[in-house]
């Protein structure tokens, strides 16, 4: 009996350091893609005289304000035009050595891979998707691809990365890869902490897991995913890569709730995020067909003339210019308490705001469904919660505007003279919240991502509001989740 | 073609609006409930002179602070003694109507009631368990039940009612009183919708009915689970019964973030919480092996009994007097900004405040092992919460108590010397979610529901800690859920 109760202790040992190990490694992992990202994007704008591999954060770490001077950090050049030009350059020259890697060394590491591992999840094999080498490849050209400013996100490919490492290490230890059931239980934990480190959301994981990659579900594997994406975080946040300590992306804090009648408008956020999600998948299919037929050898050249073609145009709107991340923490925040970024909250400027933000709104739409599917790792999540983020906040900023000439209407009985009544951050957390849910098809998993990257508490029942318009808007339309699309067009 | 789709959206339709009508039923009574629970339990105290149909609070509507003396509300009497033998009949009462009601009118009223939903979900057929009259009872005797004062909540039953609604409800539709796996998916979405209601957290109700209800998971529940909890919860925040406007029930904000070395005590609270588990289980089927044997006749008498004594004891307890989510919410906060309850956080009184929190730990625990199973609504969601929230405290004080007595010590040496280094706030936050985890073992819907709560977003990876080693110590020691137990002893 003894003997038993020690294998079966082992045997659950095993189990539980793999989980770990697993984890551990997608921590390390995610931090150093982190690091080297924060580090590409940068060089494309100047260098540090302290030393070369410095970022502008680190190398400008003792000066304390944004205000401030940071003599160690130099420009390229002094002329605008030519350190545009660079910029440019930059970009180009990234997208053709991440296409050129991806091309010559490890085609799966093309595309964001959650469709594929959906598929692999579902029962098929697929040799080689989940290899060393694509792991390697993923690992160097994701960050390239992010630093060219191509319109793609870090998140789809986070999770590929992270099912790689799943496969290797598992495929160390006899138990693991002699099952082919407990292989994709160690893939589902393992996408659920790819989830967890990109987002810097635990519980966010393990709801992907449940929820995109399985159509049925066992407590069992939720456990898995679980420990996997606790393990993950944690070594994430020991390694601490911005040295800020903090893991939340844009954490916001706002100061006043909502009032009832504002639920018209977040129908509205609603349909945009059902309607957006059809547009883009179809669209998206259409231009993927297009790839296939006609650009099926040109790869390398396609991703440089996308990122050339997205720095030369986005670089005259004042919300494509910044990072995508960067940007929805500014269009999150509250305009009190130095919310101001760029005169977003004067109310002088309000229409050439809300021209700027459907600007910013059509461009990035039309360069994610061109760009989504070309050769090189490329993420859908985060260009979508940026559209849904400027699109929100353009609403939020009509709303704002016909509040502020109709304040005696009937509909805004129920605020407070004296305070602002309308927060239009609050409706670009909802239009990113109404944009991922309707492009990606997932409910539960969305909310409790948008609650952990901001903290919003007040903001859940909204949250859910929205999302339940944007599922029956996409279910009337029909269309299935991107990553279901692309499985039928393969 | 068009009939056919007119067909499809028709059914579809019919579903979500069976959803929608019991998430509204859900929300108007859960509202009904707590106006009532609260109404009672400030009348064992006194009375309101402007209408007895007044609780105190809105009784004192119109004075501002809790300084200033509310001239409408009267105590039942001047003299301490009196009012004390006042407090104490009146849970007698309240005990004794209740147990009467249940005796009489639905014997399935008694006790929480999840662990026969589960065997209901699991395909067995309980003839009047999910009835009209046990609806019915069990929302008038649990405010009587939670008022007398017993050591249960009123979350178990709050999902037992929300059930009877779902089941109820729904059989007035053929499409789902002709069938069983129909009836099923309502009686799951209907659990999720009872706990988002209970604790004012939507999401957490979700995972609820994901993590305990079932053992395999199908998407299309979760959905359906998604809609009744919002429109359960919405319907809630509409009724707006404490018209706070706010459904958060001990809102916290941490103005400090957790420092690495602290993980040494969350592994005790985490230890804590799995052996409170193993524990509480163990004794509290001892406790129904004697009620079954020699208290079978005697149910009324038992709750009156209870009662009685729990007021009496409770009484010279700082902790145990008030309110069991009252005094969570005093544990939770920071000292900073009026959490300083009682001298809670003077230095001077710390270990005469350390005695105070073990002894309300160990009396809530006593109480509730023999309450919890006796014939009335019972639920053992909060209590535990409760006992785990005052030993984290403890374990709190304590830790701050060894770190001011040893500020040069290696391991506080990550410490900012100007701030405050340990919250014992945290502390007690992280106990409740070990014992809730601990007796239930649910896990994610735990983190979920803290957070919910709580609204403490920095402490999400501490949570999971606790929780990681919880689960370990249950599944070491090899007891199984409160809900599973009771399912095998019957």
């Amino acid at each position: 009996w003894v003997w038993s109760q020690f294998q079966r202790l082992l045997s659950a040992g095993e189990s539980a350091f793999v989980m770990t190990l697993v984890g551990v490694i997608i921590g390390i992992n995610a931090a150093l893609i982190s690091i080297v990202t924060k580090w590409l994007s940068d060089i494309k704008m100047g260098y540090c005289a302290d030393g070369w591999w410095l970022n502008q954060q680190f190398c400008c770490w003792e000066v304390d304000s944004d205000e401030e001077f940071c003599s160690s950090w130099h420009p390229w050049s002094t002329v605008t035009a030519a350190r545009w030009l660079l910029y440019v350059i930059f970009a180009g020259v990234f997208a053709f050595v991440a296409a050129h890697l991806v091309r010559t060394m490890a085609k799966y590491a093309a595309g964001s891979g959650i469709s594929e591992i959906k598929c692999i999840l579902a029962g098929f094999v697929m040799q080689g998707f989940l290899s060393f080498s694509t792991l390697v490849i993923k690992s160097i050209t994701l960050p390239l691809v992010i630093a060219s400013g191509l319109s793609v996100g870090k998140e789809g490919p986070s999770v590929h990365v992270a099912c790689c490492i799943g496969t290797v290490v598992a495929n160390w230890f006899q138990k693991f890869s002699r099952s082919q059931g407990k292989m994709r239980e160690v893939i589902t934990a393992a996408s659920a902490a790819g989830v967890a480190v990109a987002f810097g959301s635990p519980i966010g994981g393990v709801l992907f897991s449940i929820e995109e990659m399985n159509h049925i579900f066992r407590i069992k594997t939720m456990w898995r995913s679980f420990v996997c994406a606790l393990v993950a975080t944690f070594t994430l946040s020991v390694m601490n890569p911005f040295r800020t300590g903090k893991l939340v992306l844009f954490q916001v804090t706002y100061s006043r709730s909502w009032h009832f009648f504002e639920i018209i408008f977040w129908v509205i956020l609603g349909i945009f995020g059902g309607l957006y999600g059809a547009f883009v998948v179809k669209l998206n299919m259409q231009a993927a067909a297009f790839r296939r037929k006609h650009l099926a050898n040109h790869g390398v050249a396609e991703a440089v003339v996308l990122a050339v073609l997205t720095a030369m145009v986005g670089y005259f709107n004042r919300f494509l210019r910044i990072d995508m991340t960067e940007m929805m923490s500014i269009l999150f925040r509250e305009c009190e308490g130095g919310g101001d970024y760029n005169n977003l909250c004067q109310q002088s400027v309000q229409w050439s705001m809300v021209n700027s933000l459907l600007l910013a709104t059509i461009i990035r739409m039309g360069f994610l469904v061109i760009s989504y599917g070309s050769k090189v790792p490329a993420g859908i999540f985060v260009p979508s919660m940026a559209i849904g983020a400027s699109f929100g906040r353009m609403v939020g900023i009509i709303v704002k505007a016909i509040y502020l000439t109709n304040q005696q209407s009937g509909i805004f009985s129920s605020c407070d003279p004296d305070l602002p009544c309308i927060t239009p951050g609050t409706y670009a957390l909802l239009g990113a919240a109404a944009a991922l849910s309707g492009v990606m098809r997932i409910t539960v998993t969305v909310v409790v991502i948008m609650f952990e990257l901001t903290g919003a508490l007040t903001y859940i029942l909204p949250t859910m509001i929205v999302i339940l318009v944007t599922k029956a808007v996409g279910d009337f339309i029909g269309t299935r989740g991107i990553a279901e699309e692309t499985i039928r067009f393969n």
